[in-house]
């Protein structure tokens, strides 16, 4: 288990590079990626290239024993490259296009800029193809930031139009898939058909799920492109360094090409693009289930350990506030890392740049070159992390990005948001200590004890024999709401919901409402009072049992959730979004029938996670928290500071009880 | 008095058609309105029509002993159309054109779509002429809906010149009428005019104001043209459909195109859509004041009963919130719009559809076929409606879109809504009970007990001697504030305000001033102290008598409203918003002086409406209510339960009594 | 000390002008400013001049023994120059052209308007150059109102590039002077560079700062030509009247070419556009504070009495709520001005408008000629204002536009304004009566007792000098949060802030962060505890003596603000932004340690001004107030009612004492 950090010698003057880098080997640092954004530096104009300085700090990397990752520097083209050709730039849907002056400006269906790309990487490939101490590559940075996903241009158009044709053949095709009577929608001939445009009244959902698959698609073959190139000069690894549940690329795909996943986690700045209020301790660690959630998403993707490719190293400049980081976060978030299956946390960057548009960004050096906090919290994560094998979750969460794409497109509830939907459920395993893996539907379950889907919202015939088989087998299956609404196309079903899950779920939907603020839509299960949110259906249950019903006002009584035994297993179907109280009851008890080892409930900011016989406990809040054990803690002790954590070598899971200190 | 339906049988497989039609018929509906859309399958390539599945469909619905009502289906050109004259499009203020792909996107003033709308129309219109059955059509749909009633393309511009040519003459006249000293704004000639633009400041108020007349102009005569069409092939009614409180048409003037008038009523997403916070009863059944507005208006400017030509059927896809409708919700909805003179209530639609943009609406039937909540509701509905002559209103409420235009341009203050001030008042009447005929200002008063004019913003003297000659026999007038400011250039009046009116009012406004939240802005009216909000006027009054006064605070005792005795009759003008129960008060007092017949104050959310001696109690809220009564009841009973009705074969009006149970 | 009036006779009959002049006249008004706006009545088609109706007011207000002060009227183009060139036009960033059809649409660096401007200014100067009592001219209207400061068109564009060749050379002095390097930036020719357009990511900083220097410089230099013309052809004064606080146009530069400073003030309206919920009192008659930082500021720029070119005269359009003024208000402004240094108080207008934007606006006279409450307020203020010197202020606060857009472009903070965070310090002076200058940093600053920075954000060493010098020689100094951060290419200075100032101040900022709601962020100072807001430092003090100290949570003791011996004078360092409460005792530390005369901490909204040994005490309050002196009054008494004044011909600062009265 390593940790890295990124680098970027073309910001400094060359006196100072054995400066920096004897001391991020000094730290215990194993990984220094280079080269990224580096284009204008690395080519200054047009076939001139020059690598001598790229050349001098690899080469001081591999001097000090640490390994180089290069970045393919395609993120930002060369003001020359966008003077020459600047049709490579995106296209906004109300028509303007993309300047140049910041970076992601390019659109990846330009066949110029593939041929440019290709050209870059290709030299440098080349050029670092015998140096073995470049042990991978990241594949430009971070896909679709900034709202890049979705280009408007004539590129893409014509682009689209080649994959509508390729997917439905002709008219008659595209008309079945989406339907088009509606408004005199119909297509004559597939060359009818465009990217969204500004219309009056709303987009055809089939047309925008349509394309929100294309622009994905378009994403994961220009990196397909640079993956190819770069496997044909060496043996190295392949990635990319991907967001905060970002929604735009299937990472289901995209990862065919990859041999590595790896994300950038900035915890206090993504608990600030949630919804809700986050708390102080949140503001300055995080919220770990936030955290955690890409860590099992980044995991679970290709089963395999992932790598955090830029953790916060301090301050950060693009949430709204920027509070400084409790004391030993960034350590803290190391630890949590690896827990949760990294093989590397590389901290971004190595020190705070004087100019450009990321002045406010911290580094782990300030901007005076000397240490920063979180230097130190690093340094003494690299001493700490120690080998270990991979996560072994007990419960698959199941996630597809084409029902982010659906449902994004008609919430229909103003606050309808698949990933909160999703966290939900999540933070209740979580708050159980519960390693999960989060899967596409279609994965092999049946090495999971349990499996929980918050909603299933396009199914088919094989996603419901998939299910079908694997609770028959024996699994325990939690569903969420507004499950089996929809067909591939983004049609409705003709079948009420869940519409082919229906003989599964032993239950169907008769009606389904948003729920307004001043409406109380309270459920009861075994007795207990729940509140529930934004959606709510009635259910109508045929083989299945009502386990979650209406209370007060004129629902009382009816059925908002049932219960079905299928062969040896069973299928528990929710058609409330729950508040917390209410996953944390249903999830609690999938475990206990599912015989899944779990802690007693966590407290708040509290979590636990078992990676190979070690068990971590992170405090993510300013309060001195015990561990009821006897274990013996290779670090830390039972009694755990605020941010602080301990980790000790066997499996405590199984009723681990954490208290909070008075 | 009959219930319809409108369908779309090109969305469903030909097998279906005779059940669906057979259930039409078998829950007892009149109408089956058609061929909405639908143009992209009536006409598959230009010049190539396909009539076949309308004549079936026709026929079918006439062997079922019901009549058809087909609309042109102009509201969505076919994309052929679009891609061989992209010219037809509209064009937005700051110059995107409308994109096909949804609907509503072709502009009124294309004459280019003006020949097609031509060929189409007469096309059908001839198709179906000899077909008895076929007994009205609708032209369009919802001109106006998803912001379309504004265009600012080269068309809309070129014809805004002829129009203001038109009307002014040369530059000269249009300097006088509008005013344009002001910043240099002269023109020397009228060719220098165009739509408005996006200039650094606001606009010229007499300029937004000409564009707001010439633009539902527009309307009107692109709807003439299709109504002239219509009668030259027969002689069915012909009819469009409105939309709730729609701004933007002014429907004195279309009106001398129609037979009928119609309108759209969604009564859980109309609440949603007005300011404030609706309740729970009224999230799922409406605000009873707000769909009878829109019924006694379009009732009101035909002085004829009026359709509902789309009834809400159960939950609907576009406002924020779709709770299901309260049980029984579909039913009164009728009779609520019969009692306010309605002939036919239509229920949109048939069946959800699979696909497109309206998945998340219901129809009466589910997406399977089956029946949903509404169908029985319109069945009972269809089976218990008796047939009743016309409404006979009491009170007349004038209202006047050029207002609308001139107070939506220079509201003045933050929260100045046209529509919230005449809910005002008008909410004030309905609360007792009377029907209101929402008319033009200079319709024949002669007949009415009462008349209200929330504001008469612009005001000539025509005007004036109308209004004084209906005071002067005996009338009864109640004028609201910010009347006669403006004259019919949108230009100030250079006298005090109301202007040409202050003779009849028997004051002058001396100051005017906004109402922030922070002011406490109170006044007395016969010991009685309300709240105003929003918008306060200061009176010095002449020949009138002040009857609301400032209390508290610097204004202390001076007059905000004022009483005048006018011939045989009174006017009294009211120089602040009222906020209800100064509404409520003044309206009372204007109820007993002009001794038009009213109910006890009637709870929040009952509402009682007497047509042709029958007279409906209608309960909009989840509580019972109690009707102090003797009378017979030919549907219900003296004890209402929630969202339920009763109707008494008399007038009970005089002093009715509802009340709450306990 | 004189009233004047702005008059457009261009917008009433010929017939009224006598009547007009003769009651301004009347009122004891000595100046009329005629012409702005009228290019289209001046010269109604290309090169035919009407002067006539202008030769007639000029002369009758001569008649009347008034001057005149003559606008250029530039800040609207005539129709028929729009037509014939109009790419005069602004374009916006995302390329929408500027309309004509209100104002402010032609663009400074237009080389044709340009050439429009010098003729029909020669035009002007030139017949009014023998007219004695024409004094002055207003050079065009209001720089930048409407969001014109910055404009993006092809003109704009190819200056800025000759603007960045003069200042950097070539790319290698661009590349150095901003950073190039983050994000592959580097310019090759400064020919790439370009004005900021709509890029994916955000713009670089420093070419943000260039521009708005650019965009600043680009209207100094307009304004010079008009100014340069008009010195040609006479000895008046020339003027400009600017706007509340307005960010975009450096004042220290363009005062170069003015004789004189004027603002447009509109209390009820500035009061309105700041954060925070205006008092019902502030509503009426606005927040003396920030109309007194105007006024210091228009007076400080040059050290020299300024004018109020616009002085609200009843009601106004324009912001949010629209609230009549305080009985006497008008009357009050008068007197505030001149008490902080005007010369000339101006109202605008005479007579409210009946067309165009402005029908809302009121005027001294209504609408119908007759005197509104304004006209009284005007005329009294006229009779009793007397002749004075200047003022002599004994705080300077240092301002500098750079600073303003520097932090504009990266606030960092959600609520980090930098006109909120001066009004802090700004207040704290004004609530203990003492006069302020507003001066650049760079201002000699010797004559002044203390000195207060709320921010110095962009340092450079040879201020450090200067304010060094001025603390050496006995000066007290108060310096604000974020200080020393930036160079003067907007990068980040390597060492840690206050950089350059490190050893003035005595410590340096070893972290910095945003405060959110959430977080409590208390200090204390002498043992009281203040809140704090928006952004905290964290201080390593060296030789400074640590005086503000964060208390509660995890930063208990440490350092947040620190005072420095450095000669025969001091420096604090205040770390934090301050609420009220801390600016209030840090400025009263200030007062007492530098001798600074000041009255007890006023009353809210009650304040004190001392110019020439006069002392005004002035009521912005429904209270009832009494001063605590013996004094004897020229004008009202100790004993001051709601919105009313007292003037005493002496000083009585020191120690000046001020209730409300029960
Ligand atoms: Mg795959
Ligand atoms: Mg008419
Ligand atoms: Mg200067
Ligand atoms: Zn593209
Ligand atoms: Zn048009
Ligand atoms: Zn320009």
């Amino acid at each position: 288990m390593s940790i890295g950090v990124c680098y970027y010698p073309e910001q400094w003057s060359q006196e100072r590079w054995e400066t920096d880098v004897r001391e991020m080997a000094a730290a215990g640092f194993e990984y220094v990626r280079l080269a990224e954004f580096s284009w204008g530096r690395l080519e200054p104009e047009r076939n001139t290239f020059d690598f001598e300085w790229l050349d001098e700090i690899v080469a001081l990397v591999g001097d000090h024993g640490m390994n180089v990752v290069l970045c393919t520097p395609t993120a930002s083209p060369p003001r020359w490259l966008l003077d020459e050709h600047p049709e490579i730039r995106q296209t906004d849907r109300d028509g303007t296009v993309r300047a140049g002056g910041s970076r992601r400006e390019y659109c990846v269906n330009s066949s110029r800029y593939r041929v440019e790309t290709e050209r870059v990487v290709r030299e440098l490939a080349n050029r670092y193809a015998d140096t073995s101490h470049v042990v991978g590559w990241q594949i430009d940075n971070e896909y679709g930031c900034h709202d890049t996903a979705r280009c408007y241009c004539a590129d893409c158009d014509g682009a689209f139009r080649d994959w509508l044709a390729e997917r439905y053949g002709d008219a008659d095709g595209l008309n079945d898939a989406w339907g088009t009577t509606f408004w005199s929608q119909q297509y004559d001939s597939v060359e009818q058909a465009s990217v969204p445009a500004p219309t009056p009244a709303q987009d055809h959902p089939s047309l925008v799920l349509d394309y929100c698959r294309f622009c994905s698609d378009s994403i994961v073959a220009y990196n397909r492109l640079q993956a190819e190139l770069l496997r044909e000069y060496g043996d190295w690894f392949v990635t990319h360094n991907f967001m905060d549940r970002f929604p735009a690329i299937d990472l289901y795909n995209i990862a065919d090409d990859l041999d590595l996943l790896s994300w950038d986690s900035y915890p206090t700045g993504h608990v600030q693009a949630t919804d809700g209020q986050p708390t102080p301790d949140q503001l300055k660690a995080g919220d770990p289930d936030l955290i955690s959630f890409n860590h099992d998403l980044h995991r679970g993707v290709l089963e395999r350990p992932f790598w955090v490719m830029e953790q916060q190293p301090g301050d950060i400049n693009w949430p709204p506030h920027s509070p400084q980081p409790a004391e030993g976060a960034m350590r803290l978030w190391a630890h949590h890392a690896v827990a949760h299956g990294a093989d590397a946390v590389v901290y971004f960057r190595w020190r705070r740049c004087l100019h450009g548009q990321e002045q406010y960004h911290a580094g782990l050096r300030k901007r005076d070159g000397s240490p920063d906090r979180g230097y130190h919290d690093a340094a003494r994560a690299a001493e700490e992390l120690f080998d270990v094998g991979n996560v072994d979750a007990s419960v698959a969460l199941l996630h597809d990005y084409e029902n982010v794409w659906a449902l994004s497109e008609q919430p229909h509830a103003p606050d309808f948001d698949y990933w909160a939907l999703v966290q939900s459920f999540y933070r209740a395993l979580r708050a159980r200590g519960v390693q999960v893996a989060v899967v596409h539907p279609t994965t092999d379950l049946s090495e999971y004890g349990a499996v929980v889907a918050p909603t299933l919202h396009i199914a088919t015939e094989d996603l419901t024999d998939h299910l079908t088989e694997y609770v028959a087998s024996g699994g325990e299956l939690l569903l969420g709401p507004r499950t089996g609404v929809k067909d591939e196309g983004n049609k409705l079903r003709p079948a009420s919901p869940p519409g082919p899950l229906s003989s599964l779920v032993g239950a169907t939907v008769t009606h389904y409402e948003t729920v307004p603020d001043q409406f109380d839509r309270t459920v009861v299960v075994n007795g207990t009072r729940y509140a529930v949110r934004t959606w709510a259906e009635r259910l109508d249950a045929d083989a299945a049992v009502p386990v979650v019903e209406y209370t007060g006002n004129e629902l009382n009584g009816s059925t908002a959730g049932v219960r079905n035994a299928v062969g040896d297993g069973h299928v528990v179907y929710c058609g409330v979004w729950p508040e917390q109280e209410l996953a944390d009851d249903l999830v609690d008890t999938l475990l206990t029938r599912s015989g899944v080892d779990h802690a007693d409930r966590l407290p708040n900011g509290v979590r636990a996670a078992v990676r190979d016989n070690h068990t971590w406990v992170l405090n993510f809040t300013s309060d001195r928290i015990d561990v009821e054990t006897d274990a013996e803690w290779s670090i830390g002790s039972a009694r755990i500071d605020p941010f602080d954590l301990a980790v000790a070598d066997r499996d405590l899971l199984d009723g681990l009880t954490v208290n909070k200190r008075a």
